[in-house]
């Protein structure tokens, strides 16, 4: 399978380029009989989309999804539902430049090699963080499904800006009020000093990096393969495809690394009849497996590459270094953007998941057949 | 696919047991014409082992490997490669308990949920730690492949135990020296302390997780695939795993994400007539593709769940708490065994991205066919 | 993978209903640097469409291709390549009735069961012949692609209809005249019966059915992967997603296995320095490698389950028998519609084993980097 | 994937060389908890061995299954089963010719080219009908896992030898008298004539091909996923991977090609509560899914290129025609010994569609979870 293609029984192959026509998706292995418009996508992507508010671009896009197949009278058909966003006219002009003079930590050096210069460069063309809204066209149609088929809840925000870092987050606050102001940090008070720190950054013409947390409620227990489709592995693969992402840890990941095996154990205690464990660290994991706790996430992005201070690099035509103002309008940040890209991007990885287990029907979502 | 397969055009499967009859792998995809025998497996698998030093388990196990097919006149032959090493006999009854006394840590409960009761539970079964030798057998044809047909080197070290972290490390001091302590940090100073770090841990019945750093050098620029084939997307898939590992990052990592763009932007200039950037904290990687520069990945593993301490857990058959002495030899840290797996690991996916990518033939190491 | 995907290296991912807005598909895996427009694409399609002579349904459809994504400045740009058509308004009332009454050698009653009732059942939903537009498409781009990389020629045409049978038909004259009357058989002679058998069929609101011929010239040698990637098997698993394919046979197929080996055999000789054999028994492959000789397929189309007399069936609803006339208008044979599609879907499947196997760059058209 | 791997849920990846060590095979996704053990497998394996009578080969070997991996306490463990026979000395020095003096109608002149030389050409290597034993491995579990869980036989038959063909066959006869006589035909007066056409052949030191068709029963409705995971897609591609297969054909095949639609196609019918049809023309697929009646097939393997008589062929070395006898002792017929071969083929496939399906448990065969 090539690169534009994630999932197996459930899964995703994302089209189009940042200047192109459009950007979309084709999502296969949706079962039949799930209620879907455009409605519940629209209102994911209108969380993602650019110009809302003054820590994100100031670029307006529309972004209005289009359904064109796979959804027959209000529900799924059983068949791949196509859905793209149609671009609106570009400036493309100024990307001139870059097919020489590459920007730095932007793909353009090695993707022109790759290409052999056939690419399309305007606006970072397939590598754009544009092509993140089909993510988050395919996501909706998972979160959706899990959330009808097995009453799962998936929810990301912020929890580190730069140098400012969050308190810890409980699952219901986050699940109601992440959304609640620019940032997406539901702490209210980091949420004031990371808007500020984007906005400083952003003054200096500069940008600035992040960290989002993404926790998963009422998973059943034994999802996941071992060893390289443990969730982990499913997971982090997909969320290394989100252009910026450098880091992803699960449970109490780097720093449970430093402390002991006696402090890092999940004690298993029984509560209301279920097996759970009194501290997660495992973030819900154990083998790959799910263990039937929060699935608890936390996904690094790096400072975005286009800032506005004009930067030296190389002229490759020349051999010569030179000055180059990266062109177009850019995120200082983009971890306020990211929260509906990360929910879509891990709720299609564990509908995958429920799929390939029987937990949710290949086929349909009525009766099972057999049974 | 299933998760014990990783790797597309360069692939292995693994199979076997923690105290089954043996462990072993099959790697399809390797071109026909490599030199191969059993003793730079050997080599490689020898690092790997148990009871190599005081700070490993002190359980001894042979591993010899075996190839039972693939190779014809000590090359490959364009077929599978099935290798194994055959289990030595197991004292398999002290596990007798876990079947529903679930130890901390472990996968044990999410894999009975699972596997309705039948999974092998002995030693682990599955999930042990044991099966990262097949990892080791498999990772050390595509490390052999790699470097006969580009001169790519791969290497991993320790970098942090506990909380003892080792300075920078230089890829020529790492390719030298990883393996001349028994905790393979070439970094002298801290490799003493870590050390000390594991046999205090040991000596309270206790356990220790680390971080281990894995840099690969002379990558041809434009390897990988755009997005969710992303370096970063297959490398991290396949090292997650990796039983223990919890964390991934590359290049600049969480830290990264700390700082602003224009600091972690790597210049372009020319060295040599190359294409290099004057800092890497893309870690070798911009839009999934290799850069040209070196690859950096750094990975956390967790401290071992097997301790000697008895554990707090629940007892599944009565509902009650109950305490639990973990069965067998465990290692108090699996940093010092985990170079080998690591470096065959992310040799893996790079010799599967090389064949993909046309850079290494499909079919065999002599001149190519069509050229 | 899923069954709407075809392919590895070059893929195709279809998608649309028959009476949806849209019938298209997105290829991935096509190098950048490669010719292309609409141009190319409409004319394989014009070949297709429906409502082009007496012998086809009177149906009309402009069937105008759209490519969305993947082309820049007229040459493929690496990225997945969506193509569409839209559909007109059709009338779908008049297929209500088969949700509960199935048609005779349809899928609806299997599909009705699979799907829980979801399924888009106006005209056939994605069982729809329509479907293979989507082929052609990318089939097209497939055929383009070998053309310019290794200059393959790859025809179709017709060999049996009912029970006329062409005589022997040489790729020359097959190359140039296939098109050339209606029922797609350069054998003039038995053209003219063909035709005249399927106009009786029509008269007698019935139908018929036919076989094809696929012959592919110039194929290096050694393509195709032992056991289960032999060209016979993904060209054959390719095939057979064509609705109405019921038989596939290569090279002298169910006639070579009435004979001796002693007259099967091919006897390998040398022609101007290449490497052939004297007669072609083999279809041109051996242990599922091409040979070098052309490649010969014959593929068996049943006859069109869609007659215009109306047949007896099962209401679903009552348990009773009923009489059914099946909706729409159609063709009283699919043979002459489907050279085109069986050339796309061959060509298909051998761009994706050139790619597979380094004949033709993964990643760009131009000098194969680091040769 | 590569070529030795088939399935996707239910899989198997076989390894081995006809003179190598062993041959072998890997099945991965068998649900936990299938009871399993060498002698189900051992006696599908006695049916295929070599040396059984005189329609055989004359070679003796004990072909005697070993289970390496993935059964505990004779219970499948959810992991993956490794099996494999250890080969017996071979006398491989007669094979040295055929490194420069191709056999007609075997894979040596492809495979020499394609893997450079490097190719173990001993007793056809990869490429031998030995690997077939590996099929009808993997096959066993398949057909106990499809028996167990859904109560599905497969039968395959002998029922054309050369010129010689076979009344109709039912169900019932073939499930009991298939294995009765050597020839594998149910009906007896065809059988005798089919073993004195073999060993006309035998006599003359030649070869002779034939026809076996396959039924399976009690297949659930909807099976299959359309397009190109119909049921005719996967099963033809599996049974191409069996060398000698030439043909493949559904139902009616060819000879429903010839017919009018209103013959060919099948009327729905109410029997004993359950949908039927009166006939069968559609071999129990339609638009690529089961509809509850017997699965038909039909499949044309060549006579076998190994002939005693001397041959003529190229000598690569020097350019020249010579006179070749192919070395070893081979069938006269694989039909024989093909059936267990296909049943096992088969079975694998339809195993895979049943668990993709969610028809049986992907993780055990107990009560399934969530329901």
């Amino acid at each position: 399978m090539l690169g534009n293609l994630i999932g197996e029984r459930f899964m995703a192959l994302n089209f189009g380029e940042s200047h192109g026509r459009c950007v979309g998706t084709v999502v296969d292995g949706c079962p039949a009989g799930l209620p879907l418009d455009e409605s519940f996508i629209q209102k994911k992507l209108d969380l993602r989309k650019p110009g809302q508010s003054v820590v994100t671009t100031q670029r307006k896009e529309d972004d209005k999804v289009e359904i064109l197949s796979g959804v027959f009278q209000r529900r799924t058909n059983g068949g791949p539902i196509c859905m793209l966003i149609w671009n609106k006219d570009q400036d493309s002009r100024p990307y001139e430049q870059i097919r020489t003079i590459p920007r730095p930590g932007h793909s353009d050096y090695p993707a022109s090699v790759k290409y052999g210069g056939y690419a399309d460069y305007r606006g970072g063309g397939r590598f754009s963080g544009r092509l993140t809204a089909t993510f988050v066209m395919a996501g909706a149609v998972a979160e959706r499904l899990l959330k009808v088929a097995l009453g799962v809840d998936t929810v990301a925000y912020a929890v580190a800006i730069g140098k400012i870092k969050a308190r810890h987050i409980d699952f219901t606050s986050a699940l109601k009020y992440r959304y609640e102001n620019e940032v997406r940090c539901p702490d209210t008070d980091a949420a004031g000093k990371m808007k500020e720190a984007i906005l400083a950054a952003k003054k200096k013409g500069d940008s600035i990096g992040g960290i989002i947390e993404c926790v998963t409620n009422r998973l059943p227990v034994g999802l996941g393969e071992p060893l390289f489709s443990s969730l982990e592995s499913d997971i982090s693969r997909a969320l290394f495809g989100i252009p910026s992402v450098k880091a992803v840890e699960f449970g109490s990941g780097f720093y449970g690394c430093t402390i002991a095996g006696s402090e890092n154990n999940d004690t298993y205690v029984l509560e209301n009849g279920s097996v759970v464990t009194r501290t997660n660290n495992s973030g819900g994991i154990l083998g790959g497996l799910s263990t039937g706790m929060p699935l608890v996430i936390r996904i690094g992005f790096k400072p975005p590459s286009s800032i506005a201070q004009a930067q030296e690099t190389l002229d490759l035509s020349s051999g010569k270094q030179a000055k180059l103002k990266v062109p177009g309008r850019h995120d200082p940040c983009v971890v306020p953007r990211a929260p509906p890209v990360v929910e879509g991007i891990v709720s299609l990885i564990l509908a995958d998941h429920a799929i390939r287990h029987g937990l949710i029907s290949s086929s349909h979502l009525g009766v099972k057949r057999n049974s």
